[in-house]
């Protein structure tokens, strides 16, 4: 039994694993790189608003804070779409009015900071890993600007995309890994409550601008606000690259966004000011080193923010490893070794969900013809519950692997694209032969997943 | 124009580029993280043979010391096959009697060095490069475990797979890479000369003995010996991981390579002593930073060694950058733009080519149908000299951009089933019939693959 567990990062996978380690009796301490945010004031203008999902909540009650969490998230029930022409739309996300909610990162990180905490895990600040030896667990951190040397018995690089411990990882040999930047970046932008503090546009939805190539979203904050974010191409004709001057930018806003920039003010200080950040999707193989290390979170799989998963599936990491904490006791040969055959599948897959879904959002969601298929998928959801169930709920309302997901989306285009080129879907329902063939057509799908593991993601 | 270029990497490709550059003028210097390898003994038992092609020749002669080169170097003209039966086979590689080269990777690397150096080029050697400003050019040195800074107005990273110019370049944002670790390994071995100091084995071919998962090579060496290599799994039931004892390793041995073993006097010695290596495909993207810097050979294009092609795709590398120098004269900005527009294709068709030709000559040579393919391949390329150059004479005789040739692999693929499908060549090829249909099916090939660049790889 390790006398004491290190992590790296006390982000938000990183504080909630040391709670649920802290919690099983381990002794915990975090290192993070960047002073305490709850006492200074961090950088702000490049956060995403997190969307929690069923994945994400369960492991925050697993922590026990799912209580604290929920009074701060915003339930968003659907996309909003606001369309090129000014029209809008509206697309519902469960078949059973379930949601996904906006929470606001900085507060959540605070909240499961001071749990951890209260647990007894220790935190030590302004320690920047600068070097993992793997072999003997030692830790090399520059602590502002103070070589500092400490050492692990068991070790987890929960430090994000650009992980210390990644890199050590990386160095190593017959360690294959990958990182692919998007061609987009993104800016945060900023629509204020109202005059009277309330919301300028519907509360609980995700709002999309989509625009094909590139698209605006704003998520509701609990002040009234909405986070926005423009996700756009670095360059090319319209680009970051080509929005030089005052003008340039509000000609294109007035022109794209003209309903947007009606409710953003200060859109010219952000723009100009807020920063343009990369998007990045790594992989990396192996997750972990004998039983001395492992890598969770996005440390193990950074992904593109347009399925809401990363954190969830950061959170799912921890569950699943608490699971294989009842299986196993404190085996950590086996724990570190089955973690990484459960999870390794799904944190690839979630990857490439993440951005099949950035198409979608900027994209399909302007095509009327998406939108009647949304409906259909609700529609055959509520008719077959057992048989069909879509990828979006999939992910976002279950727990099934986002690898079972992954196998299922041929799979689901296929029989959408038959029910939708046999006519209008409401005008068939009304006949019972059309009836028979769709069951028909359900069963052939059913048949053709129903092998596939779709129990909880936490065993196999 | 840069006042000095500096170049990281004494290797085969910078040692080449210092001549080229310094030819044209250049203050020129090397920074290199060995020892200088003319003057001490560079630990052995890692190397494989190179077989130098038109490529490498064709800088070679650049250089001027292709007829240095020329003494060391024995051509092999086909593949000879050892069955696992016993029996044996012969495979020519072109049908114009051209053969690839086998030169000892130290004797080449040796005289490289001294002729940079004779042509003015500075060699710093123990220098090892721990890190580089991308914006400043500032480099920062161990020096036998002393740090040292110098700057570069130009650089170029020829230091291998493991470059510390592309390791700065993929902590850069928006810098995308990967790198991917074959499952087999490989390890030295070694076939000395006769006691009267003859070949033991054919001299002129590249030795092969297929075991479909896993194969030995051998490639002669002047002094009659021959360096031999066994590409191996490093896991599973056959693998460097199962070979323990020594008795384990005879008996596989015996079991799987009896004609080689009687050839192998130290192999128990060699097996147990020299070390197992990995092998890794890299990629990344930007090659070039600005006007300040690019990556040339492993260090843009790490590949495995399957076609022969690592040095000769390096050097080819150095052949198109000297005609950019050519057309653009100083003009580095557009010089380093232009170079990687040509090569990075290139530099990702021979990771392509070489991880294809892994499963030809470990696998698909022991089957009869193969070698067939190859003698029809001759034989269209004999009576088809415009139409049809076969796949591993545009790689291996031609300066075909490697990106042609990967676009190349499934027409003749498609081209060379249709003919092996119509029955046996020898005596279709007696009726009128047949080679009417023969040439309409050669036609169809070529007219699905003349739109492609077969030029010289040096412009576009």
């Amino acid at each position: 039994m390790p006398r004491s567990i290190s992590i790296l990062g006390a982000g938000l996978v990183g504080s909630l694993l040391a709670v649920i380690l802290r919690k099983r009796g381990y002794a915990v301490k975090i290192y993070e790189r960047r002073p305490d945010m709850r006492k200074e004031q961090i950088a702000a203008g490049r956060s995403i608003n997190l969307a929690v999902s069923v994945r994400g909540w369960n492991a925050l009650e697993m922590a026990g804070i799912k209580a604290d969490i929920e009074p701060i998230a915003i339930p968003m029930y659907g996309r909003s779409l606001h369309m090129p022409d000014g029209s809008s739309a509206y697309q519902q996300y469960g078949k059973n009015n379930e949601a996904i909610y906006s929470v606001s990162r900085g507060e959540l990180n605070k909240q499961l900071m001071t749990v951890a905490e209260e647990a007894g895990v220790e935190i030590f600040f302004d320690h920047r890993c600068t070097g993992v030896n793997l072999a003997t667990n030692e830790l090399t951190f520059d602590v502002l600007g103070v070589q500092k040397k400490e050492s692990a018995d068991l070790l987890f690089g929960a430090d994000g995309a650009f992980s210390a411990l990644r890199s050590s990882y990386v160095l190593h040999d017959r360690v294959n890994a990958s990182q692919h930047y998007l061609e987009h970046g993104y800016k945060e932008l900023h629509i204020p409550a109202s005059a009277t503090g309330g919301f300028q546009i519907e509360k609980e939805a995700l709002h999309i601008w989509p625009r094909h190539n590139y698209m605006l979203i704003a998520l509701p904050n609990i002040d009234g606000s909405f986070t926005c974010t423009l996700f756009f191409p670095f360059e090319g004709e319209a680009s970051f690259a080509a929005l030089k001057t005052e003008e340039q930018i509000l000609a294109f806003f007035n022109k794209n966004f003209p309903d947007a920039v009606a409710l953003m003010p200060g859109l010219l200080h952000d723009f100009i000011h807020n920063p343009t950040s990369s998007l990045i999707t790594t992989r990396v193989s192996p997750w972990h080193f004998s039983d001395k290390s492992a890598l969770i979170g996005d440390a193990a799989h950074a992904i593109v923010p347009f399925y809401g998963q990363g954190m969830n599936a950061g959170f799912e990491d921890c569950t699943v490893l608490s699971g294989l904490m009842d299986q196993y006791g404190e085996d950590w040969t086996t724990i570190l070794s089955e973690y990484e055959r459960l999870r390794k599948p799904n944190g690839d897959a979630v990857g490439e969900l993440a951005l099949l879904n950035f198409v979608e959002m900027r994209d399909k969601v302007a095509d009327p013809a998406f939108l009647e298929r949304k409906k259909i998928e609700k529609e055959l959801g509520k008719l077959f519950p057992e048989e069909f169930i879509s990828v979006y709920e999939m992910v976002s309302f279950s727990h099934t692997p986002y690898d079972t997901v992954m196998q299922c989306i041929a799979a689901q285009d296929a029989l959408l694209a038959q029910v939708m080129n046999a006519g209008n879907f409401d005008t068939l329902m009304a006949t019972d032969g059309f009836r028979t063939q769709l069951g028909s057509w359900i069963n052939t799908y059913h048949q053709s997943v129903q092998q596939l593991d779709f129990g909880t993601a936490t065993t196999k």
